[in-house]
């Protein structure tokens, strides 16, 4: 459990997110990197009409690909550009209609193994204090040969 | 547990899906509904280009859209446009590397309660018989009084 | 999301998870309600011989046990005796080999919901920092006529 | 993704069961490993009055035991006694009440990699169509060096 500086800074972790992840900022979505700590990583998405759906309710997979970006952030944060995690697995609760505003997503890494990294991410409506969502998910770390 | 005929038609299926969640189609997706039977659905994943990462593998984010909608219509096939049902959570494996071929999603609902729905998904790439993902996943169906 | 007291003492839950599930209490187990607050429990289970596997580790249907014990005991903190809530689900991973002492899993209600609660729990060994299983779960609850 | 023949025989795996895992039987539980095929496994939990809950039904703890156990089989089956498999992620949904009859689990890889393996588990009641839980886990299988 490391405790030390992360090892690439947030507009590192941005521009190597717009390498490795094009396709994510392809809508001209805006997903910003807002802080990444030991262990931690702050998403926001930038909520326009594209993300709605007829309600005014913002879409899962929407919810779903800024849990994954968020987990990502924060394994990269501890990891570096050495190796591309693998998502391996994601669960994902659903908990209440999010508001229509920015998402503000705030990941903490509850593992970091040699070969795999798990964490958690809430989900919130920004300036709310109850989360709109929440996922638990495992990122395979590409052993140190391939790296 | 029914095992009667569908409560809608697949073109009926496809027609409402358009209605409700216009941004699946927006990217000029080719999500296609293929078959709709009792607590069973399989689609189909037109993959282009815009589906594709680096390295030429379909991005985590597209399979739970996939497995989310293949889901859904499956819960629709069984009651129908009178209700709203919400997926309540998700919990996704991603298995192997997809070729760069079409996604076929094979969908069965486990349970078909009152108040919730659970199913499983297991996603292919075409012609392939080993999965590339699967995912299980739980619908709130909304109270007979709210439809 | 209530924040007010709870719908009962520490010493009412305790009373009723004995008349509930006696099975849980039937091996000699010392499974201990430390705390209930708004949306949180807090439970121990000392750990004896009997819980350890080759090699001192502690077993995962233990660990599973434990969080889905805590989550009940959080809902029951909200909603009280009126009505039995079951378990719908739970997603748990194994983080770390605990240690060979207590463990202590704190629980928190992410949703309290008319229909449906969700939760997530940490389980700590006794004195440590690095949670060594993380659960989320969910649990239906029986509708008001039903009570 | 293995097509031979299993790696040891359903009772070299029910003495090893015994061996490694004394407190699954310690009860007098009567776990049985009924068949090991390729990528499958099928176990039978005879079900005694230990078993049941007041109202009949079958704890949750047990049917979480019978998942896990039935995946630890079908990977010991796949890669045999050379390391240990843990148990990293476990999802299990509960679906319908069970009858007080013997549970089977019948038990499919989806994956087995070198490092990773997951697979579902789908137990019934005895002699029932409908599925009373679904689990999908994944297992931490230990590097070459250290078997």
């Amino acid at each position: 459990m490391t405790e030390s500086a992360t090892a690439l800074t947030v507009s590192e972790i941005e521009d190597y997110l717009r390498e490795v992840f094009p396709q994510v900022y392809e809508n001209g979505d805006t997903w910003i990197v807002e802080a990444v700590g030991p262990m931690t990583a702050r998403l926001r998405l930038v909520v326009s009409d594209r993300h709605l759906r007829p309600g005014g309710t913002i879409s899962g997979p929407t919810m779903f690909t800024l849990s994954d970006l968020a987990l990502y952030v924060a394994v990269l944060g501890q990891i570096g550009k050495k190796g591309l995690a693998v998502t391996t697995s994601l669960t994902i609760n659903f908990l209440r209609k999010p508001s229509q505003r920015d998402l503000v997503a705030k990941c903490r890494l509850l593992k970091l193994g040699a070969r795999l990294a798990v964490g958690e991410v809430a989900i919130y409506s920004d300036g709310e204090n109850d989360p709109v969502a929440h996922a638990t998910g495992t990122y395979s770390i590409p052993p140190r040969e391939m790296r």
